[in-house]
């Protein structure tokens, strides 16, 4: 089997985001036959369909050929207004287009969330399953990560915690037999 | 008791949208005592904090002002993979920005959607309401407007048939029922 190629994908566009920092320390803890790259989403412009018909953005099409040529992606999301963020939902609304040739289609996915709130994105995670499940995307049901209080996890002055570190470790080894469940 | 003033939102930026047009319908058909402006998101960037903390953009300020100012807000949304776009969802998310300051809060809304689809937008709607819970507004719970095969309903050749024409009215009408009852 080939090496596994993972997309992080970040909800957040905020430098210093909680969200991005999970994305990091997943990424310095994946096993050394995984490779990982993560993508943030600031260049995608807003969905407008007068646009799509005149060609997809630069930006669009770079994010479709990474969702095409990975094996499997982690979401990242924080929580707004109970769902995820609009940005995420827009960069999803353009990758999925057009219908047919969505790139998302039967691609592993596993999600996380990190939040300030008590809750750590949960309605997030329950509306991103939503989405993902309209784009046809194989999201690993469990185990599930949500990271409430990330501010004191994620404090720079101190390491992160051995559960938290845990729990991250439980949800890549997890995600990684998910994938290579649905490439054999 | 004061002229009432809607502010109409659209959901998607194609300047043909189903949405958009259905705006200028219910645009033309208020009663002389109601006034409405429709406004577009275009404008409105990506959310990012960073951005926030040094300043929010005008259009974000504009828009703000808009729903301060207003007296009910009805949204017209179309559905972009089992939910509202992107597109509305960072208007929303930018809008409702600081948490303290959020002029949507207490505000009626009354949503409708238009749909190529048989569905008529109807998961949009159900996210659009846990949305707008979110953010405190007051929702009108019915009646509720879904226009499924937009295209047909929109045809430019042909007028708008009575039945979706009094499905219009009565959203209009028991609207401004329902933000009297909150101004009184």
């Amino acid at each position: 089997m080939n090496q596994i190629q993972l997309l992080g994908i970040a909800g957040s566009l905020r430098k210093g985001s909680y969200n991005r920092k999970l994305l990091q320390i997943i990424h310095r803890r994946i096993p050394g036959d995984v490779e990982m790259e993560i993508h943030y989403l600031d260049e995608i412009p807003l969905y407008n369909m007068d646009i799509e018909k005149e060609g997809f953005p630069e930006a669009v099409k770079n994010f479709q050929a990474l969702v095409s040529s990975c094996d499997g992606i982690i979401i990242a999301s924080p929580e707004y207004n109970y769902g995820i963020p609009g940005v995420l939902k827009n960069a999803i609304d353009w990758t999925s287009r057009p219908f047919d040739q969505n790139p998302f289609d039967k691609k592993p996915c596993a999600i996380c969330s990190a939040s300030a709130s008590q809750f750590g994105g949960a309605r997030a995670q329950q509306h991103l399953r939503q989405v993902l499940s309209a784009i046809g995307m194989l999201v690993m049901p469990q185990p599930e990560l949500y990271i409430p209080k990330a501010q004191n996890i994620f404090d720079e002055n101190q390491e992160i915690n051995e559960t938290t570190l845990k729990r991250i470790d439980k949800l890549i080894a997890s995600f990684i037999v998910f994938i290579k469940k649905h490439k054999a």
